[in-house]
């Protein structure tokens, strides 16, 4: 999968010099093997690299089939890879470190600029320099495309669109009138931004449509999984902040803000009108009701559903959404609520006796 | 945003004249700016037009920016504005009011009538008057579309579908075979409409598919959001009721029957079977199980989990659903739960100690 | 719906012979009518064969419409055929029996195998024989499609996926880059197999991406439902075992193992890393986090949040997820903590009071 020529792994730890901090390439500077990929601790084969973080793995440096290692800091771990052969390295950051390694042996496909004749391209949009317009593309009157931009096949830009520098939107996307996306963005595949936001009030006679006539703002440096769904709101917009990641099946309701950073697992959704601090974390499956307020640095749990505000830094869990700690005890208690309803019982008979006893004393 | 040439206040007023009660034109006829769109409270700025729905917004009267106002009946609100140099009109709806503002300065994007010469349509479809098929748009055999119809890019119908008048397929929908819009609908983009059923019968060698012979039915004026699914059955057809909003990627299984004017709310899903009455809400991420019937005008809160029946009318929270009531009591007491835990610990030792007392007495 | 003709009710018992054990032909011989189609037992209309599946279902002999049922082995429901003039066969497995009768009556739509010319196909490209490709499908470099593929409208496959034999790609869906999809796998509408997972390092600048250098496997006979999304790993690969089906917006996470013959039903999530055994059946909602193992033939009904690891064929239930009996009676008394709360509360008087008495006595 990986397709890159074998590389020294002291030639690795130089590229990845800016964190590591020791090597086996200093204590034992005749294990320097050829590497010509990366690959996890556990199917790791002879030849690649791999990484242990975290007292889970430390086991499988006496057993991985990898020839070179990125460690934490950590004497024992850096004895047994050498007692075993295997070169190493040391960082206290192990998984970044492996990501740049990652980045060494493999690069995403990325197709060469080009627009493709098949694509729909209205005169009055405007290209930047070395885009790739993919097959079948739609671009609809007064979109705005950077330079550097990458539109895989089968997407749709509706009007007024607006592209940052250098991002990429992957096939059957679909971006609504008015949406701007900053510079350094990912799309993935299938995903609606800036469709009408679910805006209806109710009548005697039905549901009246409320028309949507903002749009949605991503930032640069935002990505959103595939099949996604951010929408616009009626009035105003919806703004998802620098550098936030979503995960897939991320739905953000109309007029939601959401700050730097912050990163929703999959299948979160996000009713009308949220507000999100920066580097808030929302695990998978988390909701969040309409209004909702979130402070910067909260972080809410698998599942959790989260009603009005979360002060900054706090840890929710549970449905409603309480302190952690709170919803650890209790939920531990949760499974033995039969036992307690039988406790209750019993005492109230055994309160019953004595009060009996103590009336005809 | 909005693209329409201002308005005075008093042709607005004039304009939203069947529901309007009073205004300041009445009572201080000098009040009447220019508007030239329509805001929100909280960012709204001079020379557009905003509203305050319930008592939480009201304090923005002093504050907002906005040079007109939809009040609700309330005199204080109104005096306030008048004091602050603001028009406005009172209504007892202003958020019904106010969408109706929007429609006076917003209307959506819709392409004039054209058959795109890259769209590939089936020469035994039927297509009706003044429709639009965007490019890349897929017709197959046996469909039948109505007049007005707008189908936009890269959507594909397969043989048999038919869609009524003034219905918006949007961009990279999908529609199955045999499906029947009605007219009014809206399918926004991503969704796929009468994709098989989710059945298969297990079997000592795995799964044995059934196939899916029957067809969604989609009645007039139903909208459904982004990425969503509606499957169609083995046998007979599912259902969606006249006029039912279904937000995005909410999952509807195989043979669901659903009633007028409904709206579920962003990821909920129904399994198969489930039978609905008219005017239900569902919030976000409810689910609801096999076979589960709710009766007309229940409520169910994000994240209720539904089973067996739900009576005309209650109010569900939880999981599994409760009455909202209880639930509120119940989920109160649950981050109390190890407190109770422990104070009937204690009264355990407490009433031990009375039992001691009393046999030794 | 179901195009065939007539068929005499003796002749599909002869069809699905294998495994009918018995049927009013060789009791009351003269009960054989035409069938021309098989429906749902409460709205069956004459001239059409439906089944009954479980006590639930049994009252409907009565009143149904259908000439022609497929029973269990029961003889009170086949003497009340009988008397009511129906034609019956009996079976252990009406469910089965009824998916096989469906089969006769319906086949789902499938093209004539032809490269629409509207397709854009890479040279290197290798398709076999028989295959569809339909309008404005984008096939790119080093692609190898099995025979008698069919792949409709609109789907998006990157540089060197693999499809196997018979495998059925539904419209507007993406397959990315490195993806291998096995023999007689059915990929619905809009699905998204093989993009990036979700893998960020959180570093003071912000988020650092890690490259997804893997892949995603689906093993032969594998389903997935619409809009799902199937992510592929850092290293390494995302596999879904032999015959395992997935239901609508289904998420699996990057480096997810899924065993033979699971099925997971709609809006299920996996995060990373999560090993399933065989036949493993999660309800709909169902969230998994991070590393979960689940053991072979386990069951986590709808809406359970699962952590850490299952037990072979164990039944679990809630959130955090526990066994489904001790979930069954905390979930009952959950609606009653207000009560319990009530009582300890008295409890606490009653034992006070008891221990005054006892102190001045």
């Amino acid at each position: 999968m990986q397709g890159r020529k074998p590389m020294k792994f002291s030639e690795i730890v130089q590229q990845l010099g800016a964190l590591a901090q020791q090597s086996s390439l200093d204590t034992v500077p005749d294990i320097d093997p050829d590497i010509d990929g990366v690959q996890a601790i556990a199917t790791a084969t002879p030849g690649t690299l791999s990484y242990i973080d975290g007292a889970k793995f430390a086991p499988q440096v006496q057993t991985t089939g990898a020839s070179a290692l990125i460690l934490p800091r950590n004497q024992d771990l850096q004895t047994a890879a050498t007692a075993r052969g295997l070169a190493w390295v040391e960082t206290v950051e192990p998984r970044l470190c492996f990501a740049q390694a990652i980045a060494l042996f493999y690069q995403p496909f990325q197709p060469a600029p080009e627009i493709h004749p098949t694509a729909v391209v209205h005169p009055t949009a405007q290209l930047g320099e070395h885009v790739y317009v993919g097959p079948h593309v739609v671009i609809q009157a007064n979109t705005v495309i950077g330079n550097q931009v990458c539109i895989h096949p089968n997407v749709v830009l509706y009007p007024g669109v607006r592209v940052g520098d250098r991002t990429v939107l992957h096939a059957n996307c679909t971006v609504h009138e008015r949406t701007q996306i900053g510079a350094d963005c990912v799309i993935h595949s299938g995903t609606v931004l800036g469709a009408e936001g679910f805006g209806f009030v109710p009548t005697p006679q039905g549901w009246y449509k409320m028309q949507q006539s903002g749009f949605v703002v991503l930032e640069d440096g935002v990505e959103v999984g595939c099949n996604g769904a951010i929408d616009r709101p009626a009035v105003g917009e919806t703004r998802i902040g620098r550098q936030t990641k979503l995960d897939n099946m991320v739905h953000i309701g109309h007029g939601c803000q959401i700050g730097f950073g912050c990163a929703f697992a999959a299948q979160v959704g996000l009713a009308g009108g949220v507000e999100v601090g920066d580097r808030v974390i929302l695990a998978g499956q988390v909701g969040v009701a309409n209004e909702a307020k979130i402070g910067p640095g909260a972080i809410a749990s698998s599942k959790t559903g989260v009603h009005g505000s979360i002060p900054p830094g706090q840890v929710v869990s549970g449905y409603p959404g309480v302190d952690h700690k709170i919803y650890l005890k209790s939920s531990a208690i949760y499974s033995r609520l039969p036992e307690m309803h039988q406790t209750l019982r019993q005492l109230q008979k055994r309160v019953a006796e004595l009060e009996q006893q103590s009336s005809q004393a």
